[in-house]
């Protein structure tokens, strides 16, 4: 294999994502491991990073840009987090201790409410890429969803949900455990746990525990109650997002079910939503931050 | 000792909870052991009951009261449930199998909407034996609280919410434990935190995350972010059973800390609530059905 011009990583907490980049944006080769942030101590990274991308290095130094939870205070090295409003990507990159020569992108973060993000800050900087001059407000699906106002090519504002966290805490470590099937779907289900809490909020709390008590009483099955939880938690995300997306153009970033969900229950409400493809648009933001990078 | 007249027997998930009981009701000696009933196979459960109370039993049979999960499916003997509007104790108790002279209370279920208790029913029959003709509602926090609508001596209605788990699963299993620290208080944290979901119930999924963005931002201690997310749960619990709460009498059940939370965050709403003793409706409640069970 030739020498990369370039290598991208999108390095999260539960996984290790990486580019071996030609200077004009191509992709020669892409690989992934199980090396995420969270099972890493700050001595570990190097080591990690070789074990993926040994032989794109062989040849002599590469830079490389990574984004994403390796920028973390219990990361390879703190990457501080550019305050919004401001451009998704910060110049101000941070370079990690060792030979090698990778820049880490910061994250961003908001005083008031407090939030901060990791990651996504690349993603939207490559869906600004890919979508020139958009505005609006994009939401990125996840562990911790966030929405964020786009305006003029800067973030606005953004605020962050434990949605997809919850819902995988719920489903392991309660007494909804019982009542859900790992795997199957209800639509039905899904759009009304949507509609209850996205008009009735405060009904979560209990909802949540009519899930187990369905199961007792109605023999309702996993895999109802599993797409009714989901809709609830999504349902109560939307309710609080409402100030973002009432009346805004939307962009769902993400491949996967997740952002189709998200796509499903926003135009229940008459709220049309563009599905954009979240690998792309974190490849695209990498490749922004190392243009960037290589002109300053 | 003594024989005792009857045996009283609080059987729950994590724990069993006995008494050796006279017929006038005085206790003659208590006990506790960890043989909850989410540890027991249904064969378990005899062997368990005689490790915890044998030489109560030496002297020949003596009649045993039982309430709680032991009842449950997964218990020693499936008790079925009373379906609501019914006073809180059914005359109908189960026989377990097997030599001992066990009698298990049966717990309460609602069609619409879909909820169960099981050990609750016996704590409020007990509220109501100690406080004959009382009206109103009755709050029972814990890892599933319940909210129970009380007129007549009936069980009108009641509602339960997964506050005391979601809390337990929050702390424990999700980014937020970075943030909570295991012990300490602020109640200053805790009123601003029930203050903001009881007013904004819609704003618990974003606030949640916001606990860990202001740790991670503003340095808040665990301490206080501990109060903050009990706080935030409890007040939307709150939020969600206000037409329970609203103008009515209210007594909380419970002895502890919790209990005490729940008297002070309604006291904040200008609602104030009598704190009850939790063991003592358990054992009255028990009471009731043993006498109620040598009449029939």
């Amino acid at each position: 294999m030739s020498r990369p011009d370039w290598i991208a990583l999108d390095w999260g907490t539960s996984r290790l994502r990486g580019w071996a980049m030609r200077r004009d944006g191509t992709v020669i080769e892409e690989r992934s491991s199980d090396a995420g942030m969270g099972r890493l101590a700050p001595e570990d990274f190097e080591t990690a990073l070789r074990a993926m991308a040994g032989d794109w290095l062989d040849q002599g130094p590469v830079p490389i840009v990574a984004c994403g939870m390796v920028g973390a205070r219990q990361g390879w090295a703190e990457a501080s987090y550019a305050s919004v409003p401001c451009p998704p990507l910060s110049p101000a990159l941070t370079r990690t201790p060792g030979e090698l020569d990778v820049s880490i992108i910061p994250g961003l973060s908001q005083s008031d409410p407090a939030d901060v993000m990791r990651g996504e800050e690349t993603q939207i900087a490559g869906f600004l890429a890919l979508n020139p001059g958009w505005d609006g407000v994009l939401c990125l699906p996840g562990s911790h969803s966030k929405w964020a106002h786009l305006s003029a090519g800067e973030v606005v504002s953004f605020r962050s949900f434990l949605t997809g966290e919850l819902f995988a805490a719920l489903s392991t470590h309660t007494v909804l455990r019982h009542s859900l099937a790992n795997e199957g779907w209800d639509e039905v289900a899904f759009d009304a746990g949507v509609a209850e809490t996205l008009s009735r909020p405060e009904r979560l709390a209990s909802a949540l525990f009519s899930i187990r008590a369905e199961g007792l009483l109605q023999g309702r099955s996993g895999a109802v109650q599993r797409a009714r939880l989901s809709g609830l938690l999504i349902g109560a995300e939307l309710a609080a997002a409402k100030p973002y997306w009432l009346g805004q153009q939307i962009g769902v970033i993400g491949a996967g079910g997740l952002a189709g969900l998200y796509v499903r229950a926003l135009a229940a409400q008459g709220a049309p939503a563009t599905q954009a493809n979240g690998t792309a648009a974190t490849l695209a933001g990498l490749t922004a931050a190392w243009k960037q990078r290589t002109t300053a």
